[in-house]
Formats: C-alpha cells, structure tokens, sequence
C-alpha cells in the first residue's frame, strides 16, 4: 500500500478544534472574496468579527452571509485588523488602520508586498504592529456571494515579516491564517514579492501572450486543441482588472524576469532560424528542471505518478461508477483530467496514481469492464 | 436537466460496430507509442496488420501485444501504410513507402506536414497516394510497452491533403482514422501547420520559457506554488528530443508566432515601465477573449461552467463518495481538478458544472455533509 492508502480517515471537525486560538474582536476590511471568506471562517470558528467596505451594500450582505457585524466597532478593542481591499488601496489602507485601532495588529491579503511595506515605512504609523499576509486562493469569482468559510482550507498563506516586527503581532497572524484552515509560509518582503513573480505573475502573462494570439486563429485550427493548450491559458480567463493591479503593484520583479523570457524566446528564434538542435534541446530540458522543481503535493519532494487513461460515457453517474470501482481496488487518486473531444459521445479521464500502484488499478479497471490503458 | 445529464448510456461496442470498413492489410513502419497503437486498434477490429521498425526487438514487443504480425508483408498486397517513425525520418519513409508498395496508400502521423510534402513532391514519388494524417493524442510515455488500442477513442485526427489527392485514398485514411475511433478534422498542410503551431508547438514552447524560470528558483519561493503555475507549465515536461525534432520542422510557422509574443513581452514591460494600466489592461482581455476562443467541449460554442469546490479527505475511497453523491444529483460533471497543498491531509476539488446546475449541486453535496462553496 502507498503511504497515501494508509492514510487514516480524519474527520475535518477535528482539524478545527486542534487550531491555537486568535483573540477578537477582528475588523476586516473590504467585503470582497477574500475578506468576506476571511470573516465568515473566523466567525464559524467562535470570534466577534465586524466587517466595513466602502460599498455598505457588500458589507450587508457579506454580514447576512455569516460574516460578522456590519456595525462600527469601539476602535480601542479591535486586535485584529484585515485589509482586504484592491491592490491600488493597500498602503493607504494599512496605515489608516494602524492609526484608527492603536491596540490592534493590522494585515493584509495583498498579491504583492513591497508597495505596501515602503507606504507604510514612509508613514507615521506604527509599523511594528503590520505584518503581511497572502493567502494563495482565489476563484475567477467576486464578492461576497461568491465567498466561503473554508475558502483557504489546505491553501498555502504567506506571512511576510520584517525584522523589526513585533513578535505578538507575528503570533496573531500566524494564528488567523490557521485558524482560517490554511498553512503558513514565512517569508520576508522582497523574498515574497519575487516568488509570486516567478510561481503566479510570470506564468499569468506568460498564458495571457500564449492566449492572446488564439483570439484571431480560423476556427478550424482550434479544432484541433487539446488539453495542452486548455491547460496553459486556463488562468488567462482572470479578471484583467485585478490583474492589472497585481502587475503594476510588482513591476520591478516581473520586469526582470519577462526580459529573461524575452532572452528565451530570442534564444528559441535563432535556433530555429539557424537549425541548431543542441541549442533547442538545451532549452527544452531546463523546461523539463522547471517542472521538476515545482513541489511535489503533500509538500514532499516530487513524486512520480503514472497516468492511467480511462474512456468513460458522458453521462451522469459514470465517474462516480468509475471513482467507485478505483475506490474499491484501494488506490488512492493523485490528480486527474477530464477530456471531451468534438463530436464524441464519452471523454476521457487521465488519472495519476503512484507509479506502483498503476498496475493493480489498471488490472481492477479492466476487470470491471472499463476501457483503459497507460 | 442539463443537455448532457440526458445523453443516453452508449456501450462503446456499439459505436465501434457504426464504423465504416477499412480494406487491409495494413503495414505500420514505427513500433513506437503511435504506431504501435495503431497497429492495437486495427488488429482488434479485425483487420490483418503487419507492424515492423528499424528496432527489431521493439516490432517484436508490438506484435506479441497484438499490434499484428513481425513478418515482411507481400508488397503487392498491402493496401495502407502508416508511418509512424520520429518527425527527422517521415519524408524518406514516406517515399520508401510510396515506391516499395505500389497499390498502397500512404499516410502517416507526424506532428508536421509542410516538410514531408515538399519532400514528396520533391520525389519520383507517386504523390497522389499520399495523404497527410496527424491524430491529436500523446503520451508523456512512449515505445511499445505504452501502446494501447484505445489511445485514439474520442481524439481529433487531422487528415490533411493536396489537391492532387486520390479521392480513394482520401477515404482510406478516413476509415482508416474511424476505425482507430477518432474524429476526422481535414484541413490543407500548409493550414494544419500554421494551426499545430498555434495550439500546440507555441503553447509548449511558452510553457518551457515559464517552467525554465523555476529551474534555479529558491525552494520558499516554489513553496507558494499553486494549481496555475502547475497547469501553465506542465506540457513542459514533455520529450526534449521529440520536441525538439517537431519544432524544427515547423520552424518557420513558430518564428513568426513567437516573433509575435516577443512583441508582446516589449508591450508589457514597457506598459510596467511606465505604468500604463490601460494598455496592460488590454493585454490582459485580449488573453481572456483567447480562452473564450477555444471551442467549449463537445464541439460546440464555447459553454460557460460554474466551478463548485469541495475539500476533501486524502485517502482511497474519498472521491468516489464524492462522484457518487454528485451522480445521485443528477449533476453531469464537466471538468475537474485536484489541488492537494503543502502539509495537509485532505484536498480540494474544484468542479466544473453547468451554470445552471451549480446551486442543486452545491446543496446535493451539502446535504450529504461535504465542506463546499463556489
């Protein structure tokens, strides 16, 4: 059995009461997704949780959704202040809560630091009581109908710190984002702003450009699209305004790092232009590290999965059929693909399994009448 | 209820039944993952097929999978050749092919025509016998051992001819693609070219430049990591030796393209340098109206889906409660994905499902005690 098989059943309400405590009353501000899902999780876990936006409109009904009250709270008993407002009021906002709440630590939720940090440094506000927050979650949704309590449930949370932080404050952060369900990455600043460049901003762009240059293709040539290419430009589909923020908000970082792609693509045209394919090669298989490096899941180091493909009916009920029978041979499922082609009644369904299992989930599958093969 | 929540139960024998016949025998040149499987799915249909390769153990393996007979055939009497071999020998094998047996159609099932056209063309060669195939399925496996006669089901197959053309080879190759149990998706070289570049050698390429930035990344930087970068770049891990021999020979169609995502590049950084949020925006929605341009599943207009996450606990068993739960909602799910994060035990689903049938779903799974939210 798998080191995953093995893994005890444990019922999610557990997890909850295991979670250190975070002193309220919090303030969160801004009722969007992010602070909307961050207010609801805090008042599902038992803390006095008030929630402003400059919409009130969206603070009623993110309070009607369970996300505290849309009241005003008594300035010298907030502890705790979340920003969670656009990129472009980060600063403003951040310095406006450590000098309206003078017992309270502030956060934020902001895609990028750096701004944020020098606003708030340059101000007369007490910067010891502001430490950053990132949560990596989102959806291509808005607002408050669209937040959730358990939004930021097994997600990675950044918490960027500078040294002369203090420390309480970095406890009550730590604090709100497991008490949010999510887990903690330390990191400073600049540190920070340059890894969201690289893992999320770069690989936006990057998409949008792939994207961008399918808007005009003949019908006909998109006929031929397969998963490859749905999987590149998927994140493309976000909201541009947002995103527009986000690469204005760190500029300097992705400057650098599309002017060494600009490299790479002058790199790939020469090569081409002079049929070098030891130079083609070289870049290909710095591709093939990249992928590599990213972490495995579970956070291990990278695991080899096998992929298992399965032709299913379309129809409801046949992946439940499907995940029912790998269910019974006991493996444990990793990832998986949906794939639909045109003009076929049934797709197909890759699954990733650990290469040892693969076996035994094929043979299970086959026996069970499913049309299957690696 | 939903288009595709009705489609009626199909056993795939039956489809495999409506096709239309192929006239053997059937010679495959390449005992690799294509040919080999090839050479599976018409072996099963009952059609006689010889396999053979410049490996001998490899045509070896293949047969003893059922991918037909090792022997030499009478070359008189074969009636199609597949040439499946890598993209730096289709144009000589094709020819060799096209004068060694002289009542065959010839195709082929490389990822790029342009070349072994002209190379034909170029040749004492009977062209007209000649037309161009490219099925729309791969593998990050490959060699006989990953062969399977169902590789095809429910792929695109892109039959690609000349005007001078025999009609009735034209048909063979159709049949040929049908019996396999993909879909036919004709369309000129130079066209089927351009349009591969376009959704799928460029959208690799891109994926490499991104991938190869994380290489040397600091391993806290990787750790914030979420299911974009790993859509963005996961086709980068593809074969650098089969990578590279594709797009050299789709040089010229992957110049221009990524001559125009250069220009991209300079349009943001020079929007970042400045901070033009206008022009970044526009960037930005030309991506969005990319995605969009992707033909929806089915083959048929593009078609919005509402996502509906669940969390759920990593272990065997769990996602088939989950998929039987939603199949007894009568909810048809359109896509998903599994997103498993740093240093929890459980993960999260993200489902894709008719917007309509988002809100029966998410309370279906509610009321079955699933943690969700959209």
């Amino acid at each position: 059995m798998s080191r995953l098989a093995t893994t005890t059943l444990r019922p999610m309400s557990r997890a909850v009461s295991e979670r250190p405590a975070l002193d309220g009353p919090v303030l969160v501000v801004g009722a969007g997704l992010i602070g909307g899902s961050v207010a609801m999780a805090l008042s599902r876990a038992g803390i006095e949780v008030f929630i402003t936006d400059v919409d009130r409109r969206a603070a009623h009904v993110a309070s009607s959704r369970g996300a505290g009250s849309e009241e005003a709270p008594d300035p010298d008993r907030v502890r705790l202040v979340v920003v969670a407002t656009p990129p472009d009021h980060l600063g403003s906002e951040i310095i406006a809560a450590l000098e309206t709440y003078p017992r309270a630590v502030v956060t934020d939720v902001g895609s990028v630091k750096a701004q944020a940090w020098a606003e708030v440094a340059g101000s007369r506000a007490d910067a010891r009581r502001y430490v950053g927050g990132h949560p990596m979650a989102g959806s291509e949704r808005s607002g408050p109908m669209a937040s959730a309590p358990d939004l930021f449930e097994g997600r990675a949370w950044a918490v960027v710190r500078r040294d002369d932080c203090n420390a309480d404050a970095v406890g009550s952060v730590r604090a709100l984002v497991e008490a949010c369900g999510a887990t903690v990455v330390e990191m400073a600043a600049d540190d920070h702003d340059t890894a969201v460049a690289r893992v999320s901003h770069l690989p936006h762009l990057v998409a949008v450009l792939a994207a961008g240059s399918l808007a005009d293709a003949p019908r006909n040539h998109l006929a031929l699209s397969g998963q490859g290419v749905r999987d590149v430009t998927r994140v493309a589909a976000g909201d541009p305004e947002l995103w527009r923020q986000i690469v204005l908000a760190n500029a300097e970082a992705l400057t650098l790092l599309l002017t060494q792609v600009r490299d790479g693509i002058d790199d790939l045209v020469e090569s081409l232009g002079t049929g070098d394919g030891e130079r083609l090669e070289k870049i290909l298989r710095a591709g093939v590290a990249g992928t590599e490096a990213i972490p495995g899941k579970h956070g291990g180091a990278t695991r080899l999965f096998a992929t298992v493909n399965v032709s299913i009916p379309d129809e409801p009920g046949a992946l439940a059929r499907l995940f029912a029978d790998a269910g019974e041979a006991g493996v444990n499922i990793e990832d998986l693909r949906i794939d639909h082609d045109p003009g076929r009644a049934f797709g197909l369904v890759e699954i990733d399994v650990a290469e040892r299992r693969a076996e035994s989930l094929i043979d299970a599958l086959r026996a069970r009448n499913w049309s299957v093969h690696r």
